[in-house]
């Protein structure tokens, strides 16, 4: 293949994600009635990586950690967003995500696809330092805009603060530092009222 | 400063940046009528980068190219967006801009804030391999859209042919085979009608 063919296909691909603006998710913006969207949310986590890097319990490749937070939610495209709170449908790998996956990154030339796959595929299994990272990531947004929000998603959906506990302990897997930090915000929100413990949760 | 201080001035970061989300540009989404925000015009950029980092003239270090395509419109939070084809303001380092980036990225710590500062003045300097190519970035989306929008801002706009010509040219700096592709783009856009030569373009 020439350069231009390759491309060519890129364009293709480049053309087609363009649809991730249009992926509402449940969280609304930090101060405002209005649902993010997928692409939003995948610029902010690129961000903040590119911030909070020093704060990672393990050193880092930046770059790698920033290609998997602004490709981690392609395969929406397809499969649709998934609430983290969701108590049926389990976020992680599905099979309507790996059908996705294959299509849109298969648009890209193969050595690209692949690549792409393989970073997908890493981020999901959250067991590298970049990982890790990306995940804590993507945990911290979430509690960030609720705590913003008047209890956002919490109180919207009758989340306990057991449940939300249990689905952002993860964030000390990233950064110990940014757990202590996500920590507080968990126990200031239960002390506001915007973060209800549950009967469960006693 | 603790490290848990640092992460509190970096948080007062992540939360005022939400608000790129909020300034909409003047482009629309490739196959709708909505109007792109910067936030989704910085995310689809760094994919693009990502992407398309084997075309650019000269090698670059692909992390500072995403950085400053995910950090180059920041300052449009305080300065709000300039439309490309605007024929009054020019966009390039305008004096609100200069504050802007200087109150926002100030809300850094001070080394950071530093960095943030030099990556976007070398963005809009335009002179390295990673502001050229990153700038070739900004220029090619537009020209997507606009393609994919039965002529997007260019017919809604009147913008005449060369003034486009003028305005996407320096897509070659970056890369002689985007360049290539964006120039033949440009040509069956005026076959089909969809960009208009002007007086002055005949």
């Amino acid at each position: 293949m020439t350069p231009f063919d390759v491309l060519l296909q890129q364009i293709a691909f480049i053309h087609e994600i363009d649809k991730l603006k249009y992926i509402t998710r449940k969280t609304r913006l930090f101060n405002s009635n209005r649902h993010e969207n997928d692409a939003e949310h995948s610029w902010h986590l690129a961000m903040m990586a590119m911030v909070l890097a020093e704060h990672s319990n393990e050193p880092v490749d930046v770059l790698k950690v920033v290609k998997m937070l602004l490709i981690h939610d392609l395969v929406e495209i397809d499969a649709g967003d998934t609430f983290l709170f969701d108590t049926v449908l389990n976020h992680s790998n599905t099979e309507a995500e790996r059908k996705a996956a294959l299509r849109i990154f298969g648009l890209l030339p193969q050595k690209q696809a692949e690549e792409f796959l393989h970073i997908w595929d890493e981020f999901e299994a959250g067991e590298t330092a970049e990982a890790k990272f990306a995940r804590t990531m993507d945990r911290l947004e979430p509690l960030l805009q609720n705590v913003s929000n008047e209890g956002g998603t919490w109180m919207e959906y009758n989340v306990p603060f057991n449940r939300v506990l249990e689905k952002t302990v993860g964030i000390q897997n990233g950064s110990q530092t940014i757990w202590e930090f996500a920590k507080a915000l968990l126990d200031s929100s239960v002390e506001k009222g915007i973060l209800k413990k549950g009967e469960a949760d006693v």
